[in-house]
């Protein structure tokens, strides 16, 4: 508030300028907004299985991202609560789905949608979540609903291309893999969704073309960074500190970014140590696999990896011409994605 | 075009009228339509399976009923064959689900989806069709656009909802179901899409709210009473005109629309004869449940319940204050679907 006592006037020529509110305080915010959607009661089993999916406890981090692409430009219109309710609400779809697809037993420490009411009704519960997520952008302002319906539907189809990506890798040989393969399968993914949800935000705020694509990509390099550190997380991080039991990835032979680049980078003999650790049974596979990609300093490369990430999403804020106190709430929250403690 | 010239100027002064085209003309001029309908080529198993599924051979009954909706009151504007392509693509969406949840084998003649391409590509390429009905409505008219997307979600939600209770019915038991439930479910999950696509496609002809509301009671009810045909000619039809082998559905007891009323309608004797028929193993259940409908009437029960919603639905058509040669072809259409010879 002193930067405005300060600048106030000249700001305010500038900028239609409000303050850029925290994470957690839009979040508090938008859970208000979030309570609001409302579904039926009839048939019971559809919509009690919605309500529990979309009660579990979130970080909504996709809508508030929405609100703050808002924000870093105008005071949040009401339209951005209906653009984040929408993105709230697809990003439910796809996990009710993916979880179908992928066989999970548990999302948010309970039980997944599937398990607990069965695959027909997830199934029904998914397209249920879709339907009512074009419900709320059908009530923006017309003006550039159709814009924003347009960037909406272009990630949707995207967000279903990345689940088919990852379907085909599980059932492809790892050695015909690349890591830009896979790279473009998590922007795919997660990642489109994450800057969308943003830029969206940013559109309604009133956002030229080239800061809504400058958005787009911190939001989208901020979510591949994220994933590299997940990934990450699995081989090198302290369950201490992250709270998850540590290899699982390896465990399942997953194909991790890790993985993937422990195939490209070594060499013939490594590479059949590699594959023979892969096969090792029980908890020792860890072990072995961890070994090779430290030989092969895995380790620092997803450590720089992250890092670029991470930079391109921070140099693509840096372009957007809103004072810096603006940004810093941008930081904040890729820094709290982004540091969690190995 | 003869009435054209006998009557021409007096019925353009009443509406701006152009020749209402039969079922048969309109799928032909839809079916060049429906070709632009372009899918991207990568990850080519999800697009591979969209298209194989979209091309394979179908009545077009829905994207015919909207542009047939549109002509019953001006000359088909462009933007119909937007709100076509969403319902087709629609209805191919719920096919997609519905055979995945139904454990369906066959559709239109050939292996269905989920059965060529996996369980896990349908679930994406049922989601993508719906996506992609959405990015088709995104297409039309701003004036309209919110409105035909409204009752178009409003559609979309039912569908869903009677697929729900459709599942539903199969873990209840039989006496636990009313014929009221079983109209409510079916009117869900088949009838709100034929009479939405006739609505949409009036309204973007300029029908008002009335003439709306008509012509979606006309789709809907031509639905309600399709289905109870359906059911009828399973125990009632004749093999060689139907196409269809008879007794299908009673060999499955599936929870027919006659097999609902038989039910409501028995005394404790005859009540406990029909459950006893359905534990019959092999063909000769088909004689024993069919002697049982036949005794409680309910093949002429049948007629007149077919009778009474195509009534209903005729009534809708007949209050639309249009030019009875305009709606002669919806009568056409109607006729064509109801009156598949017994």
């Amino acid at each position: 508030m002193m930067y405005y006592i300060r600048y106030g006037f000249l700001v305010l020529l500038i900028h239609n300028v409000s303050d850029m509110r925290p994470f957690t305080e839009l979040y508090q915010n938008y859970q208000e907004q979030a309570s609001l959607i409302k579904f039926p009661s009839h048939p019971q089993k559809l919509y009690e299985s919605i309500t529990y999916f979309m009660d579990s406890p979130s970080k909504k981090i996709r809508p508030v991202l929405c609100l703050m692409g808002n924000e870093l430009f105008r005071e949040i219109h009401g339209d951005s609560y209906m653009a984040a309710n929408a993105v709230e609400l697809f990003h439910n779809f796809s996990l009710v789905h993916d979880d179908i697809m992928d066989h999970s037993t548990l999302r948010r420490g309970r039980p997944t949608l599937h398990v607990k009411y069965g695959g027909n009704t997830a199934i029904l519960a998914g397209d249920t979540l879709l339907i009512h997520s074009y419900m709320q952008l059908n009530k923006i302002a017309i003006d550039y609903r159709g814009q924003v319906m347009s960037l909406f539907s272009d990630m949707a189809c995207k967000v279903c291309e990345g689940q088919q990506m990852d379907i085909d890798f599980e059932e492809r040989e790892i050695e015909d893999l690349s890591y830009a393969e896979y790279i473009k399968m998590i922007t795919y993914k997660t990642s489109v969704l994450l800057g969308t949800s943003a830029r969206i935000g940013a559109l309604i705020g009133g956002a030229d073309s080239q800061q809504q694509i400058d958005i787009y990509e911190l939001g989208k390099n901020i979510g591949i960074a994220f994933q590299i550190q997940d990934d990450f997380l699995d081989a090198f991080g302290v369950a201490a500190k992250t709270g998850k039991q540590i290899g699982l990835d390896i465990l399942e032979n997953k194909k991790t970014a890790l993985l993937l680049k422990a195939f490209e980078l070594a060499d013939p003999v490594r590479k059949a140590h590699l594959k023979n650790a892969m096969t090792i049974t029980g908890e020792d596979r860890i072990e072995a696999v961890i070994s090779i990609y430290k030989a092969l300093s895995i380790d620092q490369w997803a450590g720089n990896a992250i890092r670029h990430h991470t930079a391109i999403a921070f140099e693509s804020l840096d372009k957007i011409a809103v004072p810096v106190y603006k940004r810093e709430k941008l930081y904040e929250l890729a820094n709290s994605l982004l540091v969690r403690e190995s």
